[in-house]
C-alpha cells in the first residue's frame, strides 16, 4: 500500500456522493450532487468533483456503489438513462490509473454495514441489508461474502410481491418497490395533495416525511401504508433464509416513525420467528462507506495480481 | 456396505408413507397409512408397519423425513402433538439397530428431487423446494446441500405473507400456509358448501380437487386463489434468491390445472425475472425418495466412522 488515498463513489438515481479517505483515517473529505439526468451527464460530473476532491493526488484504488443492475462490468439503472454506454469502470480506470471495483448499491451497503459491525466485534453470519430510496433494493451476505444467486439477481426485495396493485419500474405488478419505495411515497402523497394521478412536481420523499413530522394526515398515512408493506417484505424474507439480522437503510428509512414504528410492527407481528431489525449504522451513506470497502478489495487483488 | 435394505419413513400430518428397498434397485416395497392423532400413536403404527415390511431383515440403514421441525435430535410437529416426547431418532436407532438420519419432510423433499435430477444428468445450483400439502413447507439447496440459516428455520415459505387475512398454524396472521395449504383449501371449500365457518368434517383438499375436476365453481374458485398465493409466494422467492429451478411437491401440486395454471401465470405475471417452475418428479413421493438419500448418508457416516 502506498499512501494514496482511496476514492469511493456513490452513483444513486437521485443523488451522486464521492469520498476521498486515505486507508487507516475514518474522516474523508466528501461532496454530493443531484444526479443529472443521464448517465454520461452524470459521469462527466461526477469525475470533475472526483478530481476537485483529489486535487493532484492519484488515487491507491476507486471503489463505486452503483444504483441499478451491476453484472460483469455492465451497468444499467431504471431510474437515469444512459449509463449502459459509458463503459463506466473502464473509464474510471483510465481517468485515474488505478484499480476499480464496483458492486450494485444495496451489495455495497451490505459490505459497509457488515464491515463496521464486524470492526465493533459483531459476528452475522447471515446479514441482509434493505436500502429504501427512490427505489428499494437489497443484498445478502453470507459469512460477510455477497450471494448472486443464478443470474446475479438475488436480493431484490423490492420486486418481492406485496399488494395486487401499482405498477413496478420494472414493468410487473404488485411489488414493493411501486408501492414503498422513495418515488411511490412521493408521487402517491402528491397525487392526494395535489389531486393529480401522475403529479409533475417536485414533492420528494424527504418532503413527505417533514409534512408527517408536521402532522400532516396524508403524509402520515403513506408512511404508514409503505412501512407496513416493508415490514411484510422483511417478514416474508425473514422467513425464506432465517437471517441474524436485517439492516434498512437509504433516505426513506431515516423518515422517522412515521414509518419505522409500522415497519417493525408488522415484522413483529407476521414474523413466525424472532429477526433483529435496525437502523443502517451509516443512515443514508452505507453504500458510499461500502464502496470504500471495495476500493480496498481493489488496492489488495491488485497487490497481489 | 451389505446387501441389507436401507428402510425410509416418510412423516407426514396427513399420512405416513414407509418404504424398504435394497442400495442399488429402484424396486421398493412400501405402504401407507393414516397418520394417528398423536405422536406416539403413529410411531407405534409405524415399528409395526416396517417390521413387517422388512420381515426378518435388520436395515442398513434408516432415512425420515418428518412433516414438522427437526432441529438436530428434537422434532416438533404443529398438526400432530406429542412426536416432542417420543425421542423419534434414538428409538428408531435401538429398534433397527442401524444408523438413523433425518430432516424434515421440505428439506428430503429437496434432497430427493436434487437426486434424481442430478442422476439425469441436470445441474441445479440453487434449488428451491416447496410442498403443499396439510401445511406447506419449503428447502433451499445451494450446491445439493441443504441451506439452513441462523437457527434452522430457512426456507419457511409457507410463512411468507401474502394477505391480510388468514389465521396461521403458527398464530401470525396473512402466511401463504394459512391460505394456500392443503388444510386451507379444505376449510375453505368445506365453509362454503357446508356454511360453517369451521365445519367438523372428513372433506379433504383431495376431494376438493376431484369437485373441481367435475366443475364445481365453489371448489374451483379457492383452488384458483390458492394457486395464485402460492404464485405470489415463488415470484416473492424469485426475487429474494434467484434461483435455478423451483420444485412444487406436495400432494396438492397434483391437484391438477384448477391449481397450477394460476399458480404458473401469477409467477408469469409477477416475478421480475425468469425461473423455471416444475412439478416434483416424484409427485407426492419426492420426501420419501429423498428419506432414501438420507439412509444413504448414513450408511456412509456410519462406515467412516
Amino acid at each position: 500500500m502506498t499512501d494514496a488515498p482511496f476514492l469511493a463513489l456513490d452513483i444513486g438515481g437521485t443523488k451522486t456522493a464521492l469520498a476521498v479517505a486515505d486507508g487507516t483515517s475514518a474522516r474523508a473529505q466528501r461532496t454530493t450532487f443531484a444526479t443529472e439526468r443521464t448517465g454520461p451527464d452524470t459521469l462527466a460530473r461526477l469525475l470533475h468533483e472526483a478530481r476537485r476532491l483529489l486535487t493532484d493526488r492519484r488515487p491507491e484504488a476507486v471503489g463505486v456503489s452503483f444504483g441499478g443492475h451491476v453484472v460483469g462490468r455492465n451497468v444499467r439503472s431504471l431510474h437515469v438513462p444512459g449509463w449502459e454506454d459509458t463503459d463506466l469502470f473502464a473509464r474510471l480506470e483510465r481517468e485515474f490509473q488505478a484499480p476499480v471495483r464496483g458492486a450494485n448499491d444495496a451489495v455495497a451497503g451490505a459490505i459497509g454495514e457488515h464491515t463496521i459491525r464486524a470492526r465493533a466485534g459483531e459476528s452475522w453470519p447471515v446479514l441482509v441489508y434493505v436500502t429504501v430510496s427512490t427505489g428499494i433494493g437489497g443484498a445478502i451476505l453470507l459469512d460477510g461474502v455477497p450471494y448472486h444467486g443464478s443470474h446475479g439477481l438475488s436480493g431484490e426485495i423490492g420486486h418481492m410481491v406485496v399488494s395486487d396493485t401499482g405498477l413496478c419500474s420494472c414493468g410487473r405488478t404488485g411489488h414493493l418497490e411501486a408501492n414503498a419505495s422513495g418515488l411511490a411515497i412521493a408521487r402517491r402523497t402528491a397525487a392526494e395533495w395535489l389531486g393529480a394521478v401522475e403529479p409533475q412536481c417536485d414533492i420528494t420523499a424527504r418532503d413527505v416525511a417533514e409534512a408527517a413530522r408536521q402532522g400532516d394526515p396524508v403524509a402520515g398515512r403513506v408512511l404508514f401504508d409503505a412501512g407496513r408493506l416493508v415490514g411484510d417484505a422483511l417478514a416474508s424474507t425473514a422467513a425464506l433464509i432465517d437471517p441474524d439480522l436485517i439492516v434498512v437503510g437509504g433516505g426513506v428509512s431515516l423518515a422517522g416513525p412515521a414509518f419505522w414504528t409500522p415497519l417493525i410492527e408488522a415484522v413483529a407481528e407476521k414474523a413466525m420467528s424472532r429477526v433483529r431489525i435496525d437502523h443502517a449504522t451509516h443512515g443514508a451513506d452505507s453504500a458510499l462507506w461500502g464502496a470504500f470497502d471495495l476500493a480496498r478489495q481493489a488496492a489488495e487483488e491488485s497487490l497481489v495480481a
